[in-house]
């Protein structure tokens, strides 16, 4: 059986990595023996827009329920459809409507890649982003009173329900007791937040019970991006509401030296849904139609698409022809201080996956 | 006329270091010839709430609105009380009802301060934070739906009016019209946070047309947080609502060492009230006690309080004295990778201070 992988190039940097991408899933397919039948897809994207007016066509669940996972760019080209309009009507729309209500994303410091916290070595900084996908903070629910006036009011509601807490806090409790330090890290502001946090402060309390095996702690968003920064040596498996768990996953990756080379998984845990698999990166208009995005974040999100289907050799001999590749210089491109093209690099880590 | 302030400790740390912010103001006093009334309150601490059972006496308002200014440490102790309980009973409720709508903090790299970002030098990074203060997600609206049941549902309300985003967007494009750079950076996630944020970016565009000769960018939180890791060279002014403004002014220190010498100003610029004087970082319950928390966020905090009474010279003064002292060990705490006390610390300032 191949497994049936819907690919989503998406807008700018989308298009120029995703292609990168494929090339190490059909060399990790012929290497390990597996088959795959990719299907590509032009919707998701600004370009379909502007022809169709929608982001997806309207039986796209129909297209993509059948599929094993979701191989998946960048959306968003700010200077065509807004980025609310453009998000809301694709990626966002997929997590919500596939509940993949996990966003699972490794933050690593990796050899070669050079680090911007002085000191830090590969090895010191190594842990998980889980954050909550499909409530919070990124709802749909609030409007404006008073519009376009000087007394205007706008408003809009974070939502957090208890089956939607405890089932991210559920993951990520488990996740932290399958790994050696067994420690789990709560972002909260319920100082400041003073409905919703205190409750997901509440449920962290309650599901810890269950875990006793499992070292939690907490704090508050603004001091805890303060320790990313100061102390990032300190975390194992760090949980967030979707607004926090964004954050958090942008800077982990900052601070292990560019978000170029970040991947990430949308995940159903309960396989009723496909799973969407994208870099931490963007569309990044600024430098999109150049060759020279890092398509480093696009192959390690193959790598974990390839572990999520069950190929864990593929996807273990992907992330180190990653950290082999990374070493030499032929492998970096602009953002890690190199001249590579997106190609080039791409080819860096091919080789070391097909030298292995 | 002396300046008649109140001073508040609050709790932990903050009743170390308040009493070194009081020196450095009595030496100011002394040295720049002005005088100076400080009116001690033991309220507004988790001390008082166990005696008193609320935060604040009734006649608060009464006590504090004639002061000039108050002088305030921290406040928080959640062994004993909730932190929701404290701040909103205290500092919150000062912000909000003074209508300090204004949260100004400095992200400057000192001399002599270890950067835990690799290859800065002090100059590279000096910026302002600008945050709104008394609205948007900091609301106490909303509530729960079926408590305690397995469909619990929590919402709270994020506010924004136009009344409370122009005038902190005019706050920041003033400041940023008035320094050399004129480059003002907003914070957003309207990609995200489909409704306020939007909102939030409109009306930038809206206020960035009358001040013509200001650069303006925006970022989305999460990759704005990114780059104040690699790029912090890159900004001037960086205003946010309350709960990004929050985040990035603990960022922004964290980034040029510690958060323990970073000072706050929470202002009301038409003086209908007084303003509050706070470091940035909080009663920090982990090393209280002990003697060893950095009193220099508290003696900054001093110099931007005398700034604004209109002391320019003291307050410039004492920033220099800072400056000094951060050269020698002598002054450095363990934040800082030195081993000084707190009022060692002090004393390495308050020396700096009379020898200029
Ligand atoms: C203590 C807390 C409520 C407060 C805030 O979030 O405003 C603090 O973090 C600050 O930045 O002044
Ligand atoms: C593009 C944006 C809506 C998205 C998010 O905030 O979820 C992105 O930042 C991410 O982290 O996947």
């Amino acid at each position: 059986q191949p497994y049936r992988i819907a690919v989503i190039p998406g807008d700018g940097i989308g298009k120029e990595v995703v292609p990168e991408g494929v090339r190490i899933l059909e060399a990790a397919a012929e290497k390990f023996g597996f088959r795959l039948d990719l299907e590509h897809h032009t919707f998701g994207s600004c370009d379909y827009y502007a022809e169709h007016g929608t982001m997806l066509p309207a039986n796209w669940k129909e297209i993509l329920t059948p599929t094993d996972a979701i191989f998946f760019g960048a959306v968003g080209w700010p200077a065509t459809v807004p980025d609310h309009v453009s998000l809301w009507g694709s990626l966002l729309q997929f997590r919500r409507e596939f509940d993949q209500y996990v966003n699972l994303r490794p933050v690593r410091l990796m050899p070669g890649v050079p680090c911007p916290l002085a000191g830090r070595e590969p090895g010191d900084i190594d842990f998980y982003v889980v954050r909550e996908n499909t409530e919070g903070e990124y709802s749909s629910v609030g409007g404006t009173m008073y519009p376009g006036t000087e007394r205007e009011i706008v408003i809009q509601e974070t939502v957090m329900s208890r089956h939607g807490v405890d089932r991210i806090l559920k993951f990520a409790f488990d996740l932290a007791q399958s790994r050696p330090k067994k420690h789990l890290t709560s972002a909260t502001k319920s100082n400041g937040i003073a409905i919703t946090m205190p409750y997901w402060d509440q449920r962290v309390e309650a599901m810890g019970e269950r875990y006793p095996d499992v070292r939690r702690d907490k704090y508050h968003i603004d001091i805890l991006t303060a320790h990313f920064v100061l102390n990032p040596d300190r975390f194992d498996v760090v949980v967030g509401s979707n607004l926090f768990g964004d954050i958090l996953s942008d800077l982990g990756p900052a601070c292990t030296g560019t978000i170029g080379i970040a991947p990430s998984a949308n995940i159903n845990p309960e396989g009723r849904f496909p799973s969407l698999f994208e870099p931490v990166h963007g569309s990044a208009p600024d430098i999109a139609g150049q060759g020279i995005a890092n398509p480093v974040g696009q192959i390690w999100t193959a790598a974990m698409m390839l572990e999520h289907l069950g190929e864990v050799d593929a996807a273990n001999a992907i992330v180190a022809a990653i950290e082999t590749a990374l070493r030499e210089p032929a492998s970096r491109t602009r953002d890690l201080k190199g001249t590579a093209t997106t190609r080039e690099a791409a080819d860096a880590v091919l080789r070391a996956f097909a030298a292995a």
